[in-house]
């Protein structure tokens, strides 16, 4: 074990010089991003540890709505707002108040001329006027809590409008006013029903026809709580409602639909906050190719990031990230609904041995954990099961058992076995005379366990009896159409689980304070410009990262004397700020083991630099070092997340393969030990072709001081590539062989 | 190009000795596979080239049927059997004959008491005993063609079963009857819609459950032809109904639900009869997993394959493997009904900016070629759809103009357009006022066009009466219920018809004869032993591989005039028959430069293998050879398909990634090539850091002339491994540096 989980420099096994470390003169990342209400509770890029949770009670559950430029004129688009307003209004209880500069009433209801003549302080006031801008002010005068704009033409039209909307955000953010959309519709307050029970989903979308199948599920018998339509985001965002859900004790599940997100960072915070409750969030987020990401920014007006730290955030902070609205469906569904796991393993119980080993086929290739049941479980199991069919799970009953009471034996004692957490009976061919008994049993027999019971309808028809009464009738049955979406929203379930169990939040660890590093690296930054690779490795020294030893020298006589100090064999290395692919250029003389070869080498590499007209600063007399696993550790910036950290393989892998992982800080150990597994050339690090374990533990201090490096430097930094990092056999240490490092 | 594609031997760059070619003793491999009526069409293995396609006219239509067993008494399971026979027997307007010793009638039809007491000549027997075996004499007097075995308790029992379904299967051979069964069902006998119009799929399953749902799209008006529930296949077998209904006029494509295939090669043969014929042949293969091969094995009895292989060799042959029936499902009734694309241009034509943005971004994910559309086809679209919405594709269309006659006139143009050869419109959230005349548009739409229109129905109802009426009633509109099995079955459809667009058959341009090269390795062949190193390179350049010049030596003295023969520098390694890990030991010496160096090497190598107990025939002097790409080629035996050839990426990528590519042989030069693209690491062969492109060409050529020596050879090589096979630039070729070859 590491004695930090962030780099925090306790094993350092070359220190780097202790310097004093005073305040710091600015914060690096996101200065701006201070939330209101999260007061100091800052990391060390200056960025939020903690939601800022809004309290959206009276956005959801007004007790007073006014409808600015509500309408009841034949045929005009705001009448047909306005008459649904009153219908939901009247369903939740609210008193709506028209308002319309020269109407006395709409629709029979008594009109206010303005914002200012209400006869009430309202909670909410919908705005479907053109130009929400002007009104701003005037509820902010009447002490409106929030506001819904429903008027396009903004970010989403191109950059006039994203001007138009920078100013109505600068507006509302003024005004203390919460303000949903603008271009954003009615589904907040489309009707629920309300005669469902058991925890519900929540959901948000960034486009009302993509929710739409999610919110149907209501006629499948799924309980639905909120929907969030949030438009453009002007003020409230994807995180906010994220957040707020995840307090909401009738929330089972978050459902998203995410096409772009307003900021990276409060998205995760939302995230981290849903996961210490345990709350589930589901989520399709658009961006997976270059056209997504393209169509989903022209309709949305934002970043859809890019696409691998979008990927790797969402799995760090346990958002379970799905690619199809069914997948939306189905996982939220189940992940609302089912208890948590009493055990992991899954039973495949099946009346046909086909469909039983066709779907234990698919869910161990997916990862699932089918343990075989044991002797007696299966001698049980036998009574009722004909000898010659498989009981080991998956359990075929060969069909005739679940015409009688046998049926529902087999699934108590299936359900009985402390080593099962999850019963799947995958019903591919319904055939009345004995599905619709199967059905009626498991539907029993979920009602008397906290265990997960699943049923696949494999019929293409959906319109079986057993189906639509019998199975989607149970609250507790969780019921599918496919195999995959089966296997995909158990294992979601599984891993939700996992996950949140012990979740220890990252922003909890996250430093909030400089490191002694810190002065000491600042002083090395150059503004604009590319270190040289000697600065570059000084600026590692200075986080504790290990560097050869070595001396930058301007004359022949001077390597000599360097070399001695290094010691032999040396590597010696042209050095200058804006050089690249020095081995190509043959600017790299390696194994070096005399006095004249290194002068020699010294005239040579000056020789070359001259013809090349490369500028150098010098000529780098290196500690050759032994032969490791290559690794490349770096920092890349995210227009989204801010810095991210990279690891992959060296040398040839990574050109060829570009097999690396991210995250995004802050993350502790256990994801640096996560980014090393997820390579798909992990191994190499245990030692192949007889090679010695390379020293894992200190790739991982590597990684961990790397990301210090990237929350303190912040913006600051560019880019930072540590490539090669020589990965020494086990117990001897990591060292960076080659550092760039762009300074902002 | 290269001369040959089987690896004919005509641009040896290092001609073996030519021998002379006589008659070959014996053939190799499955040489008992030469099935009745292939007459001399084999391949140099033995094995057949040319699918036995039985007519199976009379089965799936006979005119006269016996049923052996038939029961009309209370209860007794052998009487809904016959009563469902008698059923279907007369809807195809068949006469029915029960056979039974001591009954006079069964359900008031006149019973035979034995086959030979049958009124006239049937052409299908349905065998309702408790043990067929006693029956089949008695049917093939009386000149039966077809019999159908219900009685269970065979193979998929175990042992005891295996045995006495060999005896059945003897029994039947010798009978000339053409057997389906034992252990299948009634399914080839069920109630087919006849009022489907349109083309047609058939339905091959090893399970009635699995194959229920795709018999249960007729009742969403996709038209099926034929089931065949191939049961325990002790004579017919999949392979067998696959080339059959390859040549059915109706059959649009054909759906299978395979556990176990009985022999890989019929296999192959059918699905190349189909590729042929321009027939899709979509597969659900079980046996992803370890888990589903075991389950698979124990209900079919039949081997699953190594995965890999079977996924390769689908490949090969045009079989769209899919993982789940509702895959197998979408994909076939696609495949069946769709018109011969015009063009690979997909547009998503979407009433929300969000929905097209996230169905492109899967789409193009997908691989799909989602081209923008030109500027007057974009300012046409235009002339409807707001200035402000994307038209580009996805088209969006803001939602008013499908409320209108612009609706169809959007979509008529995006179909007109030459690029667009698929139209899909994603349907997500159903309004009717909206919703019902857009699928009303695509319907008309779709009657005028040859163009492919799909639609994906994303309510999860499924009880609209736009979806259940409108568009499932029309048969050129193919509906979908999610994204992803949509884009799916797209992607199948096209690739099918690029592969058999200009199809040609790998066993038109499989060998017949043996090459001059068998003779010169057949005396190196020594049977149940590993060769030598030295041994294993000479059956290599016995088939015109390149090896290093080398000699075996057996003294210090001779190992120097060996290295001035070969020509300095040397490489140096122990040779034995049962050396393996040459390296690890040390047994391995390079870059030696001078005649001392060779003593103390031979010395060396010589004293390493005394000390590890090695038993030596000699020390191998070779040729160094100069750096290049490090690959793997070898021959791999599969209990399914015989010899497979493999070929991977050398050194530690193969160790580490696994990074290799298989095929069946028979292949050509393309799919030589199709497997080094393959690879992850392909782009190595490109060339990388400054390294010059390697001799692919050369490559290639060594692959095919390992798959020739795996044809001729047969099972006689129970393995070859070239390890590795140094790619040299391009130009340069390819030498194999280490041979491990094992006869059978």
């Amino acid at each position: 074990m590491l004695g930090s989980t962030h780099g925090t420099l306790t094993t350092d096994p070359r220190p780097a010089q202790v310097v004093a470390c005073g305040e710091r003169s600015a914060p690096a990342v996101h200065s701006t991003a201070t939330a209101p209400g999260t007061g100091d509770a800052l990391d060390v890029s200056g960025r939020p540890l903690h939601a800022d949770v809004p309290d959206l009670d009276r956005f959801f559950r007004p007790e007073s709505v006014a409808v600015i430029g509500a309408s009841d004129a034949e045929g005009r688009p705001n009448s047909g707002i306005t008459r649904q307003l009153i219908a939901w209004a009247e369903r939740v209880g609210a008193r709506l108040h028209p308002v319309h500069p020269t109407r006395e009433s709409v629709y029979g209801i008594p009109c206010s001329t303005s914002v200012a003549e209400l006869p009430e302080q309202v909670d909410l006031a919908v705005l479907l006027v053109g130009d929400p801008l002007p009104v701003v002010q005037e509820l902010a005068e009447a002490k409106v809590k929030f506001a819904v704009a429903f008027a396009s033409g903004f970010a989403e039209t191109g950059e006039e409008g994203a001007v138009a909307q920078t100013r109505l955000a600068a507006a509302v953010e003024r005004s203390g006013i919460r303000l949903l959309g603008p271009n954003t519709n009615l589904n907040a307050f489309e009707k629920f029903r309300d005669d469902l029970e058991g925890p519900a989903i929540a959901l948000i979308t960034q486009s009302g026809h993509q929710g739409r199948p999610v919110f149907t599920l209501q006629e499948l018998g799924i309980r639905l709580s909120h929907w969030a339509p949030t438009g453009n985001e002007a003020d409230l965002e994807t995180a906010d409602f994220l957040s707020y859900f995840a307090d909401q004790p009738e929330v089972g599940a978050i459902a998203c639909y995410v096409e772009g997100l307003k900021d990276g960072r409060s998205f995760l915070l939302a995230a981290d906050h849903a996961a210490r409750r345990g709350v589930p969030v589901v989520a399709v987020k658009v961006g997976r190719t270059e056209t997504g990401a393209r169509t989903a920014a022209s309709h949305t007006g934002k970043l859809t990031g890019a696409d691998t730290v979008v990927d790797a955030a969402m799995r760090q902070f346990g958002v379970i990230r799905v690619d199809g609205l069914d997948e939306l469906q189905d996982t939220a569904a189940l992940l609302a609904r089912a208890r948590k796991p009493q055990a992991d393993g899954v039973v495949v119980y099946s009346i046909s041995g086909g469909t039983g080993a066709h779907f234990a086929d698919l869910a161990t290739e997916a990862g699932l954990h089918l343990p075989t049941l044991s002797a007696e479980r299966q001698s049980e199991l036998h009574q009722w099961i004909p000898d010659y069919l498989n009981v080991a799970n998956p359990v075929d009953n060969g069909g005739h058992p679940v015409g009688d009471w046998r049926g529902r034996r087999i699934i108590d004692s299936i359900l009985d076995d402390p080593e099962v957490g999850v019963l799947i009976c995958p019903i591919t061919g319904p055939f009345p005379p004995m599905s619709d008994r199967l059905a009626q049993d498991l539907v029993d027999a979920a009602e008397r366990t906290d265990k997960l019971v699943c049923v696949v309808w494999g019929s293409p028809l959906g319109t079986e009896e057993a189906y639509r009464t019998t199975l989607l009738g149970s609250s507790r049955v969780a019921t599918f159409r496919t195999f995959a979406n089966c296997i995909g929203a158990v294992r979601a379930h599984l891993e939700h689980h996992r996950f949140t169990q012990g979740y220890v939040s990252p922003f909890d660890d996250a430093p909030r304070a400089l490191s002694p590093s810190f002065r000491k690296a600042q002083s090395l930054m150059r503004p604009g410009r590319q270190l040289s690779e000697h600065a570059g490795k000084q600026l590692l020294r200075a986080y504790g990262i290990r560097v050869p030893r070595e001396q930058l020298v301007t004359s022949a006589a001077a390597a000599v004397r360097a070399a001695g100090l290094v010691g032999y064999p040396v590597v010696m290395k042209a050095s200058g700020a804006h050089l690249a692919h020095k081995t190509e250029l043959g600017l790299v003389k390696v194994g070096l083991t005399s006095a004249s070869q290194v002068r020699d080498a010294y005239r040579e590499l000056t020789d070359i630099a001259r013809y090349e007209g490369v500028e150098l600063d010098g000529v780098l007399v290196c500690q050759m070092v032994e032969r490791g696993v290559e690794m490349v550790v770096g920092v890349t910036p995210d227009p989204l997340f801010g810095p991210t950290v990279t690891v992959g393989l060296g040398g040839v892998l990574v050109e060829v393969l570009r097999d690396a992982a991210v995250r995004v800080p802050p993350f502790g150990e256990d994801q640096a030990r996560a980014m090393l597994r997820e390579l798909r050339g992990h191994s190499l690090l245990g030692g192949v072709r007889g090679a010695p374990p390379a020293d894992v533990d200190a790739l991982v201090e590597v990684i961990l001081r790397v990301q210090r490096m990237a929350l303190e430097l912040g913006d600051d930094l560019a880019e930072l590539d540590i490539n090669p990092l020589m990965v020494l056999p086990r117990g001897q240490g990591a060292v960076a062989l080659d550092a760039l490092a762009v300074c902002h």
